[in-house]
């Protein structure tokens, strides 16, 4: 049996598009004679698509693109995801399913019974569980149906749903499928490929996995859908981070090539794949073309001018230099350079006068008082005001350039840095920020190296340096990790042998700046924890840990 | 039996405060020769605590405080809601539980087998759903003992849970208990009393219901627990929007004069109480004690103006009057008077300097293009770069003052009149801010009369009105509400019988405004579905409804 594996990357409620691609993929199985076409998880709507499930108008579409799909599943079967509705009546009425389509009708539908509800994921929100699972056979192969977390069954987390991989594993299946919107984070793929070789092993069959690809604002599916022969060795892979296509014959496993160890590209190669696509997709799903951002001079900001750049084309990117009196001397020539290496186009608007107009506006209610916190505010307000002045005029989208060091301990000013529609790094820490600008720089010199070299700083007061208020960023960000990715409290960090006092400083920090991530921009998630959906705290509470 | 019901106000992650509290209520129960006493769900560590469920330390506080309060449990049985851990070290790990708590020992936990995961709760997040349902006898009763959602398990929207409720009706109690932690809509009342009436009748017996009061952010919890006697009457109700604690004798409930039917109070005076606490604990439990807002002249910053001054009194109110040149004669007036008839203090910083400078600083970059919304929007971040200055500057939070029409259609400047620290009426539309202002006005005119009766401006432009760019506030209201609160599509409600071309226009700036609402301030939730954590729309999706 041929089947072929199609990696695509759909855009959430634009059904004339995803039908489209998904008929032209049909069609290009059948000329490759593939007997079966597999598809990944809520390919027909789009994942996640969030309360539109609720929006009747929303499913009832589904369910015509289903029948319109259907009508081309004459001479192959296609195996695909979408929502489908409970017609019992009972529970939540819609259940996140894996549908066979063959000559033209559905044969059968898998409906996935893990649902995950932790981090980025809430389907209990949307769905109820599958019960009752058996195989589905397709050209005499007995495949075991499965959707993404179906296969993270045996970890435990979720056992009050029922063991159904023993269910299907009982009726001896030849073949482990299993359709996925699983979104990309630097650690993930090992992962994956561990639970889904478990799988392999314990069902003694091989197996087809097949992923989304495609950004959707903050999530970020990387694809690298693969087969695993019956040893749980990769006999063939799909792209990362693109649209792909492959065809395998499943009976003939044993005369492909299995994957070398040690062929993964570095983690800050895939982080700088994953920015990128998160760009392109942000522009091209929401319809827009252009970026504004503002260029300090400094690494963030030059960072992500770099990424648009390379993801918009440098043609695409506008750069607003807005030198302040504390900027230093190097900061527009630093800019500038950058300017200069990428290509982009940019305006020098100085902010002084507006500052003092703010602060001339200000002097009677202020009277007596010395300037601080709402002086410096005012600076990176009025940026702000300016750069939204730009997007507003010429329909650019603004780029927020905070980095997840920075936002985690609450060091930039709401509605003035952070600003933006999209927050390009904001799950990348401080010193992956510099890892990063390495890897741009890897060729030829993009981010100028003064830029990487220079102690950071925020430039709101003379010679501020962000080493001034906060530890070396390597220690913050060891700590900040074992807050943030590994949900750790102050106790265990300070445990693991982090001086006391300034675990209880970050703690304070981190915890304080919780009002702000509120109103802060969605974030191109890549990190297995971000700042966002991900993570849920209270505004109001207290925080003694 | 006597039976104490508690009805207090926790505040997440304080638990010193919240056992203090819970201490002296048994204490005042045993003065009171009570031999049970009933408090909340989750009332240990507060109600939603989010993903500090998660964090180890905040799990073993919440053991180490049950340790304290059931040293107290002598002579006295107390019923008491907390999460627990699930030793098994299958599933999430985490039950939300009532606690039965008599003779200094945990004799019961109850799991909540019923878990919320629509609107506001994600408890899937946090809680596996417990199993095997059984009642529990205190001093010879037999209580069945339930979680707030447990009592919802008639209307099958869980049903692949089991039907649970069930087991624990055959076991033929005497009493029904249900901890709570329910929030308030102007709707939600009539739903939950009628809810517990079907289980009252459906297990003939009595029913103590003790729900959380108080407010975390956006949620507001209302109170007014209740004693249902067998026929489905309630003959013991707590205050609404305020602690309270009363003790009942269950087996005499027969001389309890039954509530009149027809004692509700309207929903505008439910909504003004609701708001009013949800000012006051956002303030006493973050630790804040004065508000700025702007106040234009206009009837919702009038609104929240009157609200704070009536929450957190109007010595910590400070109204900031910010004319340009396109604010009519009578706005700066409007303001005067209704500052005037509050108490509050204020100041006046006229804008047109600053936008000016902005202009000027821009000059170059927008030389030849004629004004428009970017000038607009100039002005309101202007406005609310000099609010977040004073804020910033002397510690005061800043209200935003957007109503729930205008957050629906985009009708507002991101990082301008958008910011805030909180939104006060941002879950009330246009035309129930009317009713509300004339509510407040109901003794005497608080708000100015003029500030009422005029025509809705955002005077961003000479002569600008509201109704130029939108349908009267009374149309537009009803097709949102039809969107928002009914979650029904385009096609629905053209089907209901409004305008085809209106209801599309509305939709399409519903779903165009999803990025703003995105950056939003966390807004009191006082209806049945409010834009934040409750309705979770994707912000790169095609919306073809």
């Amino acid at each position: 049996m041929n089947i072929a594996l199609a990696q695509l990357n759909y855009h959430i409620g634009n059904f004339d598009l995803n039908t489209e691609k998904i008929i032209q993929s049909i069609q290009t199985a059948k000329d490759q004679k593939a007997d079966l076409i597999v598809f990944a998880e809520l390919a027909i709507g789009g994942y996640p698509a969030k309360d539109l499930l609720k929006n009747r108008a929303f499913i009832q579409l589904c369910e015509q693109h289903i029948e319109q799909i259907k009508a081309h599943c004459k001479g192959i079967t296609c195996i695909i995801g979408a929502p489908i509705q409970n017609k019992d009546g009972e529970g939540k009425g819609l259940f996140n399913a894996a549908l066979v389509l063959q000559d033209a009708q559905v044969i059968y539908a898998h409906k996935k019974g893990l649902l995950p509800d932790y981090d980025v994921f809430d389907e209990y929100r949307y769905f109820e569980p599958g019960r009752n699972f058996h195989c589905v056979t397709v050209n005499d192969t007995k495949i075991a149906l499965t959707v993404c977390e179906d296969l993270w069954d045996d970890d435990d987390t979720n056992s009050y749903v029922g063991d159904f991989m023993d269910e299907l594993r009982q009726e001896n299946p030849d073949l482990i499928i299993n359709i996925a919107a699983s979104p990309f984070s630097y650690v993930h793929f090992n992962n994956r490929v561990e639970v889904l070789r478990r799988n392999v092993i314990k069902a003694n069959c091989p197996l087809i996995y097949v992923n989304q690809v495609g950004a959707h604002t903050d999530i970020i599916f990387d694809g690298r859908s693969l087969v695993m022969n019956k040893k749980g060795e990769i006999v063939c892979r799909l792209k990362a981070f693109q649209e792909d296509f492959s065809t395998i014959q499943i009976h003939n496993l044993e005369t492909y090539q299995a994957e070398t160890v040690g062929s993964e590209e570095s983690e800050i190669s895939l982080i700088h794949q994953a920015l990128i696509l998160g760009l392109k997709d942000y522009f091209s799903k929401s319809g827009f073309k252009k970026a504004v951002l503002g260029l300090s001079g400094g690494l963030d900001s030059a960072l992500v001018a770099a990424l648009a750049c390379e993801a918009l084309g440098s043609e695409n990117v506008l750069a607003v230099l807005m030198p302040s009196k504390f900027s230093s001397g190097h900061s527009l020539k630093d800019a500038l350079d950058l300017v200069t290496n990428t290509g982009c186009s940019h305006h020098i608007v100085p902010i002084q006068d507006v500052a003092d107009s703010f602060e001339h506006a200000l002097s009677e209610v202020f009277s007596g008082m010395a300037p601080g916190i709402a002086e410096e505010n005012i600076q990176a307000r009025t940026r702000g005001t300016l750069l939204m002045a730009i997007s507003n005029k010429f329909g650019h989208i603004l780029l927020n350039t905070s980095n997840k060091s920075e936002s985690a301990v609450g060091y930039g000013t709401l509605y003035g840095d952070m600003a933006g529609a999209l927050c390009v790094i904001g799950d990348v820490y401080k010193t992956q920020a510099y890892e990063l600008a390495n890897y741009i720089n890897r060729e030829k010199e993009i981010i100028p190296l003064n830029t990487i070299t220079k102690a950071p700083s925020a430039e709101l007061r003379p010679d501020q340096k962000d080493s001034d208020s906060l530890p070396d960023y390597g220690l913050l960000d060891s700590i900040l990790y074992q807050f943030i990715e590994k949900e750790k409290s102050a106790a265990e960090i300070i445990h693991l042998g982090f001086d006391e006092e300034t675990v209880l400083k970050i703690s304070k920090l981190l915890n304080n700046a919780e009002f702000k991530r509120f109103q802060a921009p969605p974030i191109l998630r890549v990190s297995p924890k971000a700042f966002g959906a991900g993570r849920l705290m209270p505004l109001v509470a207290k925080y003694p840990f």
